[in-house]
C-alpha cells in the first residue's frame, strides 16, 4: 500500500506531452520515499495517509542550478550602489563587488559562515527548492575555498535538500596573484581542487571564462584537471562580452553555460551539438541593468535546453526565491511560464548533469515535490515578486509547511 | 505596566532625524493596543509579556495606499501577453484586460469574490500590511460597484486590517455607456456614488484621468460630488501621457495622484503646492514594459512626498508583496531603501489622509507593527521578491507569525 497519496492536486509532472505535463485533478502515490503511482484522483490506489490538495499546484522539488548561498554578511552596499543605477564597476571602488565579498568572507569563522548559510538555505528550501546547487569562489584561497565547499557539504547533511557542490576557484583571481593569473590557476589546478577532491568536497567545476576573467587556455588547464577527477565542468560565461566562453565549455562536453547575454550564434551551435545546457540567470540581469538579452529564440530554435536559477549571491542576485526568477525571466526574457517552470526543474536537473527523469514528477523518482498555492501551473510564476509555497516533500515526507495565513482577530 | 515588550530589536520608527528614525538595540512597549514607549532595550521598563527580536527590524505596519484588491479570478491571460512583451493594448483583443476583468466580476457572486479577496488580503497583511485601499471599479455598474465595496468593508471587518473605501467607478467606461461618457459619470456622481455614501461604504473617489480615459472636466464633475459628501479625491494620473491630471487632483486639493510616469514639472509644482503626494507604482511600470520614468528628483527637490503602493490587481500588477515592490520601485525609479520603506509607511499614510504621525512607530498611535527577517532596514527591500516578513501585530495583537523556516529531516 501507498504510504502517502497528494490528491484533487493540479498535477504538473514537467514530462513531455501535454503543456506542464499536467494531470487535471490527479493524485501523486508515495511509497518507501519514491513516487509510485501517478493518474487521475478518481483512478488513485489506497494509501495510509491521503492529503487533499484541494486543486492545488504540486511540481517536482524545484533544483536551483546555480548559486552562490555559501557566504557570511548581506551586501547591503552592493544593493544601494546597484539600485541607484551604479554598474558593476562602480562596486569595488565603494567597497563593495566580488573583491569586497572575498575579503569579508576570509575574515568570518566556519561557524558564522555556516550560520548564516543554513539561515538561506532553509528559505530556498521552504521556496520549493529540493535540490541546489552552491559553489565556493568567494575565498580564493586554499582555506577558504576548502572551507566554502565543506558548508555545501555540511548543508546537505543537515536539511532536507540534495546539494551538488562546486569548485569555482576561478571566479576571480586572488589578491595574492596579482599579475601572476596562470600561477593561480596552476594553484588551483594543482593544489586546491586535488585537496578538494581527496576531502570528498567537490561534485563540478566551474569558472569565470571573460576578458576580465580567466582565458580560453586557463580554463582549458582547470577543464582538463577537472576531467581527470572525473568531475563535470561549466562555465559563467559570456555575460558581458562576446566571449566564446560558450564554446569553451561545450569543447569540453560541458554541462553548463551560465548567463549568456552575449553569446554568438557559432556559440550556441557548439553548445547544442555538445548537449550543454543555457543556464539564464535573471536576477543578475536586472539588479546589474542588462538590457542585451541571452539569445532565446537560438536556443529555441536548435534545441539547447534553458535551464533558470536563483544564482543566489551577496551582490547581483540577493534571492532565495525561485518563483520570483521565473516571473523575472518571463518579462526580461520572455521566456513562457512553462519554459520558466521548466528551467528550475527538468532542465535545472540537465545543467546538474542528474540524469534522466530528474526534475519530473516521473513513477520511481524520488518523492522530491513542492506544492503552491495556486490552481494553474502559470501561477507559479505569475505573481510579481513569485507564488508563495505551500509545501516541500523530500524522499516522501514534508520537510516544510506554510500553508495559507490564518490570521487572528486583533 | 506595559502588556507587551519587543525588546533588542533594530526599531525603524521613520520619525523625521536619523535615518529610517533608527533606534538600534531598542524596544517598543504596548499598552491597550496603543504603543506607549520607545527607546534603548536597556533602559525599557517592565512588561506583563517580553518577547526578544534578536535584533531583527521592526517597522511601522505597512500602508498600501492603493490596491485593486477585490476581485475573483487571477489575470493569467494579461500574464502570457504581458510577460511575452506584449503591450496594454494587446490585452482586449486577446481576451485580457480590464474590460474582460469587469465582465468576469460582474458574472461572479459576492461570496466567490469575497472568498477570493479575503485569501488575497491574507496574504497581503501576512506581508507586513496594517492598512490598506481598497478601490471598486472592477463591475462599472450600479450593483457589482457597491458589492465590491461592500466587499472591501467586510474585509475591514473580518480581517485585522485597517480598510480604506475607495470608489472607481470612474476606473473605465461601462459598456452600456458606449459614447456617452458624460452621461456614465452623471451616473456615478447622481446614482452609484450617492448610494455608496448611504450604505456607508466609501471613503475616498478617485478616477482615470487621460487621454482614453475620463477628462479634466469630467473628473471635477465627480469630485465636486465627492466634496459634497466630505469624501478625499485622488487620481490615476499621468501614467501613459502627460495629460494634466496630477494637476487636477492638486486643484481639488486631493489627497494622491498615483502612477505619474509622465506628469510634468507644472503637474507637480501644482501637487507641491496642494499638499498632494506621488503615489508610484512600480508594478505596472515594470510589467507593462514602461521605460519613461516618474519625475523623483522632481519630487524631491520641490518636497512632494512619494508614496509607494503594490497596486495590486489582476491585470498590471499581481502582487500582495509590498517588499517586493519596493525592491522594484530601488531598481526601476531609484528610490532609496530609505524612501521605499518611508513610501509604504508614513508617505503611504498621507496618501490616505490618515493624519499626523499616521505610519510611523509613535507613542500613542496605535500599535500596528511588522518585523523583518533582517538586522538592517535597507534589507527590506534588499532581497529581490522582498524580505520576508516574520510577524504583524494589529492594534497591539500579534495577528500574523511566519518565524524563520525550521526544517524537518527528511
Amino acid at each position: 500500500m501507498l504510504d502517502l497519496l497528494l490528491t484533487h492536486a493540479t498535477v504538473a509532472t514537467m514530462a513531455d506531452g501535454a503543456p506542464f505535463g499536467l494531470v487535471p485533478d490527479g493524485a501523486v502515490g508515495i511509497e518507501g520515499g519514491k513516487i509510485a503511482w501517478i493518474g487521475p484522483a478518481a483512478q488513485a490506489p489506497p494509501a495510509a495517509a491521503v492529503r487533499d490538495l484541494a486543486g492545488k499546484v504540486v511540481t517536482p522539488g524545484l533544483v536551483d542550478p546555480h548559486t552562490h548561498i555559501v557566504y557570511g554578511e548581506e551586501g547591503l552596499v552592493d544593493f544601494e550602489i546597484l539600485s541607484q543605477g551604479g554598474q558593476r564597476w562602480d562596486l569595488e571602488p565603494k567597497g563593495g563587488g566580488v573583491g569586497q565579498l572575498v575579503q569579508r568572507t576570509r575574515r568570518l569563522s566556519e561557524e558564522a559562515i555556516y550560520a548564516a548559510s543554513h539561515a538561506r538555505m532553509s528559505r530556498l528550501i521552504a521556496n520549493g527548492v529540493t535540490t541546489v546547487e552552491s559553489k565556493s569562489g568567494a575565498g580564493l584561497d586554499r582555506d577558504t575555498e576548502l572551507r566554502l565547499m565543506r558548508i555545501s557539504r555540511a548543508l546537505g547533511r543537515d536539511l532536507p535538500v540534495t546539494v551538488v557542490s562546486t569548485f569555482l576557484g576561478a571566479h576571480g583571481l586572488a589578491p595574492e596573484y596579482a599579475g601572476r593569473r596562470d600561477d593561480y590557476v596552476d594553484f588551483l589546478a594543482d593544489d586546491v581542487l586535488p585537496e578538494a577532491v581527496r576531502e570528498g568536497l567537490v561534485d563540478q567545476v566551474d569558472g569565470f571564462c571573460d576578458e576580465v576573467g580567466f582565458s580560453h587556455a586557463q580554463m582549458d588547464r582547470l577543464f582538463a584537471r577537472a576531467a581527470s577527477f572525473g568531475l563535470g565542468v561549466k562555465l559563467h560565461a559570456d555575460q558581458y562580452t562576446d566571449f566564446g566562453a560558450g564554446a569553451v565549455v561545450a569543447r569540453h562536453r560541458g554541462l553548463s553555460a551560465d548567463h549568456l547575454e552575449f553569446a554568438s550564434e557559432a556559440t550556441v551551435r557548439a553548445m547544442a551539438e555538445a548537449g550543454t545546457v543555457a543556464t539564464l540567470l535573471a536576477g543578475a540581469h536586472y539588479s546589474l541593468h542588462e538590457t542585451w538579452k541571452p539569445p532565446v529564440d537560438l536556443f529555441r530554435a536548435l534545441g539547447v535546453p534553458m535551464a533558470l536559477a536563483t544564482n543566489s549571491n551577496p551582490v547581483s542576485s540577493p534571492t532565495v526565491s525561485p518563483a520570483s526568477q521565473m516571473n523575472l525571466a518571463c518579462f526580461l526574457f520572455r521566456l513562457t511560464p512553462e519554459e520558466a517552470l521548466r528551467g528550475f526543474t527538468v532542465n535545472g536537473a540537465r545543467a546538474l548533469g542528474l540524469g534522466a527523469s530528474a526534475g519530473l514528477i516521473a513513477t520511481g523518482r524520488a518523492a522530491d515535490l513542492a506544492v503552491w498555492d495556486t490552481d494553474d501551473p502559470r501561477g507559479i510564476a505569475y505573481p510579481i515578486g513569485g507564488a508563495p509555497c505551500l509545501a516541500v516533500l523530500k524522499d516522501g515526507a514534508v520537510v516544510h509547511e506554510a500553508p495559507a495565513p490564518r490570521l487572528a482577530r486583533a
